[in-house]
């Protein structure tokens, strides 16, 4: 039985160790408790036979996300461009193409519908401030359509259309639940997903972290020391006008508040007393996690490249569609990473592992020809199957979510506060987002506090 | 620390109580454990400071609903009509109206638009097996759909959309998640929303219970005495080889089996080992509760019935857009339901509760006259906030869905069997389809066990 705290944290991923290890700093005593035997959440490092790291969860940072930069810099994790160069392969309706960009030479003027359709998609976003999405005189209106019938109906250019879609709504354009319109502005508003269509200036690479993301959580759990509980699931968050008190694996702590650290989705599933009110336990409820499996294949050396491929891969068929190079900085061995998304991730996850491995291998083949097909090793991370996660990305927005219930999203409950990806205003759904959030719920704890 | 039984129900709704009825009378030693301190779920009954009985939950049943008139009998409670006898009052963008049907004259040839769309939906709906909506040809693409725009694209009689919509989607017909036409086509296969439009025959009118729905789940659980536990919130599932524990409320229970007879949603909040699959956990990830506030009107008499009115109302505004007479079976006294849905609910449950009465009765004012605002008594419920509810009807399933996860609705997983009218193949969302799926869990228990 710990002794009493002023504040526990619920979930150790990047957003509940940001929020302890501020709160800390600032002279606050505070507990983490992590319902897994490990920290990090969706960050997830793992290893080939031969000492390779490979991330099975978050890995990519923007320009522009300076939080996570620093943070990195503070806890000596170096950052490296991620490898980006040369040409994409295309894979549409069984035939494979190779194009340095987006788009093919048959696709005519879909570069310039695709600016062209960023601009108004820019301008709609621009409406509402990325905290109150629902705040703009059509937000009603948008969030009863989806992007794809807006897209369907204002850009002619199906390659154009397609270039959007993916761009907005991340690796996971295919949803099996829709994403409301108002959804996609918000992401366009909350991060920089059509900047590569507005602007010429090169933002520079998208970076990835030497020896992986999952150290970021690490080196932060590492520095609170024993304030951070393992395989502590809380089950139940009881408050009452003298404080809180979280039960977790017959433990039972009390503290003056807690900060939930969690998708919706899963904070959900927490016991509260009393009851949370109606509007948050729906939200709940209408913002499911994204499945995806993440797979890698180790190569003794980066074979793609001979081929002037950047082994990035964009298709609109079979297990894998999206892939790209996820080499370590040196640049030696090679290793590729696939992405397998919501239905296909459902329809694999059934197979035998031998079966779900030459499915995959199949698809590589397709896209980087036979030598693709003979990794040296092959590794899976199936995050429907993760108990404590369920998904990987942040979560879906289906139509009618955000003007109904978005309000609950980050609004404290008594001394109960909101944090993770899902509740930031700024790269919702990304690594920096959940610092962002954890930010933001230490600063409504300490001003709460004080 | 209960004794080890066969079968533990987690639920004491119209569906976990029936399969426990069952099993009990094949002689097996069963359990239920119910969270609240009462039986019932979604159905309760209240009473007006007169001793009159309303249902402030699921209340109706309809023609050709067996299992609960023979499961009624068996109990002894009796069945009446419901008042629907007179004309409805319809109210459209602010204008009231009466008719003696769901069309007023200026609506056309919308009678005829509504039996031909009705013809061409039920034949869509024939075409897949009501326990698997996923199977036919076209399910994929129905499911990518929703009702709403398919009725757009083919019926051209604005009225005929209306009440179509209202017929398949109940009194929520207004949803924040657009119901996948693929689940309207399955409302349609499991029940009768469009029998009325389809044949001449009455089939005969929809019923109540004297006394109130909830007197069957009392009565099934006063036979099962000291087997159903109240105050009993399962948190812990676990299972193995040997059987399963259940943990609630401080106890630990084993049995062979447990059937779980909660809404999809509900049931995604209690923590299984291992986990459940990927699959199972997502579709309770996808499948919210319907948010609803019913509220009740107490009148010294039916006096609606003097200008000829049913009580019931169709309107396209305010708070409270369903209404019908809910008085007792002699007819006195008075007695108006009227139903207040997701959007409007999560508006006026942030009133001050004179404020929400103050809005109810001006809807009733506008619909009924003056005398409307005038109750003896007023009541309402808001399932939104009953933490173990969250809702009255049948959960929501929106695009994608049933294609993406149906599948797992009803699969037991190892010694864990599902109920609850949400995995009911007919009639789902309804009180016969609670007893038939309690039937079913049973019938698949019943059949492992021996």
């Amino acid at each position: 039985m710990p002794a009493p705290c002023d504040v526990v944290v619920v979930g150790a991923g990047l957003s509940g160790l940001y929020a302890a290890r501020l709160l800390a700093s600032a002279g606050i005593e505070v507990m983490v408790l992590e319902a897994q035997n490990r920290v990090g959440g969706r960050t997830l490092t793992t290893y080939f036979g031969d000492g390779t790291f490979v991330d099975d969860g978050g890995q990519w940072i923007s320009p522009g996300q300076h939080c996570i930069v620093k943070l990195a810099d503070e806890l000596g994790v170096r950052l490296f461009p991620s490898w980006s160069d040369g040409a994409m392969v295309h894979w549409r309706a069984g035939v494979r193409a190779v194009s340095n960009g987006l788009f093919l030479p048959e696709d005519g003027n879909s570069a310039a519908a695709t600016h062209e359709a960023a601009k108004v998609l820019s301008e709609m976003a621009e409406t509402f401030p990325p905290e109150e999405p629902w705040a703009a005189p059509e937000s009603a209106q948008w969030d009863r359509t989806t992007l794809h019938s807006w897209l369907a109906t204002h850009v002619t250019s199906e390659p154009a259309r397609r270039v959007l879609a993916t761009s907005i709504e991340g690796v996971f354009a295919r949803n099996s639940m829709p994403t409301s319109l108002l959804a996609a502005l918000f992401w366009i508003r909350c991060g920089d997903p059509l900047t590569p269509f507005l602007t010429t200036n090169d933002p520079g690479p998208e970076r990835r972290f030497d020896g992986g993301a999952q150290q970021l959580s690490q080196r932060m759990a590492d520095a609170l020391g024993e304030r951070v509980l393992l395989n502590a699931a809380v089950t139940t968050i009881a408050q009452d006008s003298d404080g809180v008190r979280i039960t977790a694996a017959q433990r039972s702590i009390s503290a003056q508040r807690a900060v939930v650290a969690m998708p919706p989705a899963l904070a959900g599933r927490i016991h509260y007393q009393p009851a949370l009110p109606a509007l948050r336990d729906h939200l709940t409820q209408r913002v499911p996690m994204r499945w995806a499996i993440k797979v890698h294949c180790l190569y003794g050396r980066r074979f793609w490249t001979d081929e002037g491929l950047s082994g990035q891969v964009v298709s609109d068929a079979g297990a894998v569609r999206v892939c790209a190079d996820n080499s370590p900085p040196s640049g030696t061995p090679g290793v590729l990473v696939g992405f397998i998304e919501e239905a296909e991730a459902s329809r694999v996850a059934k197979f035998p592992p031998r079966e779900r491995r030459a499915e995959v291998l199949a698809a590589f083949v397709r896209y980087f020809g036979p030598m693709a097909g003979e990794p040296l090793e092959y590794l899976e991370k199936n995050w429907g199957d993760d108990a404590f996660c369920r998904g990987v990305d942040g979560g879906y927005w289906p139509a009618g979510v955000w003007t109904g219930y978005g309000a609950s999203l980050r609004a404290p409950i008594g001394r109960l506060h909101w944090a993770g990806t899902e509740t930031a205003s700024i790269w919702n759904g990304k690594m920096e987002g959940a610092l962002l959030a954890g930010r933001r719920a230490a600063e409504e704890v300490l001003s709460a506090i004080s």
